[in-house]
């Protein structure tokens, strides 16, 4: 038996940014209408390791395959200058169970991920939306603004991280590709003042964002938390949001709001829908007021973009 | 990146029988000892397919790594004279999360089945064991004998299953590799008559093994249950064993006495021990009464196996 091989480059020369928000725009949708699947996902922790893996196992009808992806989080691997995370994701004939390819997928969790940012943007703010503030500025608020502006005419941005290199590196990636305006700031209130869209994406495990930082008419989109004990935004501020999930079990167990599910003071039935519903029927939200959506990421989402990739490449 | 690759081959030109036996005893201590975790495997279950998929992620510190097996079920393969099962490993590096390798598992997973089997048999049965039956004669059959070979000295073999082709095959298999007195049976009182052990690996959901099949005496692997609804061996049979479970919640949840468990008939505290404990103090057991060693197969034994593999194959 030979297995096909495809590395991140494979990804990145066959998806751009606008596929892959329509492929995730698609595959939130099969979701919703039960035309995918997956169990929940599994967490090996080491925290003797200051890290975990995490098994996403998934099924696609619409390119009729099954998979898992397993990707670890070693937060500290940074400062080894090593990605934080690096993924893999087999996939398999959900009829015979035999192995169709073998896709690295550090890449397409990346990109996934960003144009889950663009979708939830595309339905959670007016088309007029055209700002955006960074709370973190590392790889992930790269594929945020890249599928962003895909969705929205972006004129103005500002960054804010804690590392300032990191910060700048963000700079020059958006000064590079747009004309728009940038700044980066070293405070947070400076950084999302009368912002129309918010994009948290740090390791951090207690809130940063709180809702005297935030418009009452702004987006968030809250990236970072997605694991058990992680939180980017205040209670203050979830509680105060339209609040859209990816997965509702997912990210009452490890979205930004599960330490507020955790202390009973967020309830399942104040989350106002999950992105597939949303997409759905767009009329459940207000759009100029203030949401949330909260991102944990979906094994669905990895095998739209694995079952695309593989038709394509086989032509 | 590139990951290096290693297919079934690679395995059997790497592991004997002997070896496999020696490293899962030691992988079921290691587990007893917490020196390996796993989570409690996840399923993707695809009735619609006739078929399912388990992640089965772990780490082992004796090898120093981490990662999943991927493994399907497709019992009606068989039918299209396709494997029912075949298995990836990704391995990684605990420390960083980077992947190690990619592993093609079928033959690690039949192998390590097999070893557990022997493993049971070494501390359930007295030395003079002698006799085996095989209810169901596929190829997990095939490597029970091979590893329990290993343990004790087998003088005669009964062979009962369904299809004649399938026990014929088995009957062929052990008469040309050993001298012992071999048998196919047509009927299961016959096939487990006064049998030291008997090895239950076959698919059915309602059971086959009766009590009144069993010798006060015998010892029985019961392999075949590695999901929920799945059964092999009566209530009652079960009820009147010494119950040694590779892993308690697993066991519970898709084990052999699984059925039992839901129905309260069986409960948590009637199982003897896991195989790990019963490694660690081999009193626990009487190996002249009835006993039954419920296999579920644990992610534990297939990471010892690729950390043994990896380790020899880089000298």
């Amino acid at each position: 038996m030979t297995v096909p091989f495809y590395s991140n480059q494979d990804i990145v020369d066959n998806i751009s940014m606008k596929e892959a928000v329509e492929l995730v725009e698609k595959a939130f949708c099969d979701y919703a209408q039960n035309k995918s699947k997956m169990p929940e996902k599994i967490y090996l922790n080491l925290p003797e390791f200051h890290g975990d893996f995490r098994a996403m196992p998934a099924y696609d009808s619409r390119y009729n395959i099954a998979g898992v992806k397993w990707v670890n989080s070693h937060a500290q691997n940074v400062k080894k200058n090593m990605a934080s995370v690096s993924a893999m994701l087999l996939v398999n004939s959900p009829e015979t169970g035999l192995p169709l390819a073998i896709v690295e997928a550090s890449e397409l969790t990346a990109i996934r991920t960003g144009a889950a940012g663009a979708v939830a943007v595309k339905y959670c703010t007016p088309k007029t939306a055209k700002s955006i503030a960074f709370v973190g500025a590392g790889v992930q608020a790269r594929y945020q603004y890249e599928c962003i502006r895909e969705i929205r005419s972006i004129e103005s941005v500002t960054i804010m991280d804690v590392h300032e290199a990191t910060a700048q590196k963000l700079y020059t990636f958006i000064k590079e590709k747009d004309s728009c305006d940038v700044q980066i700031c070293t405070d947070i209130e400076e950084a999302t003042k009368d912002r129309d869209i918010i994009v948290t994406s740090t390791p951090v495990k207690s809130p940063i964002l709180d809702k005297g930082h935030v418009g009452a008419h702004t987006h968030i989109n809250a990236i970072g938390a997605d694991a058990p004990g992680k939180q980017e935004c205040s209670i203050d501020l979830i509680k105060s949001s339209q609040i859209i999930v990816d997965d509702t079990d997912q990210a009452m167990h490890s979205g930004d709001i599960n330490t507020a599910v955790q202390d009973k003071v967020f309830l399942k039935q104040e989350i106002l829908s999950t992105l597939g519903e949303l997409l759905l029927d767009s009329s459940l939200i207000d759009v100029n007021q203030r949401s949330l959506f909260d991102s944990t990421g979906l094994a669905v989402q990895d095998m739209a973009m694995a079952g695309y990739f593989l038709e394509k490449i086989r032509g």
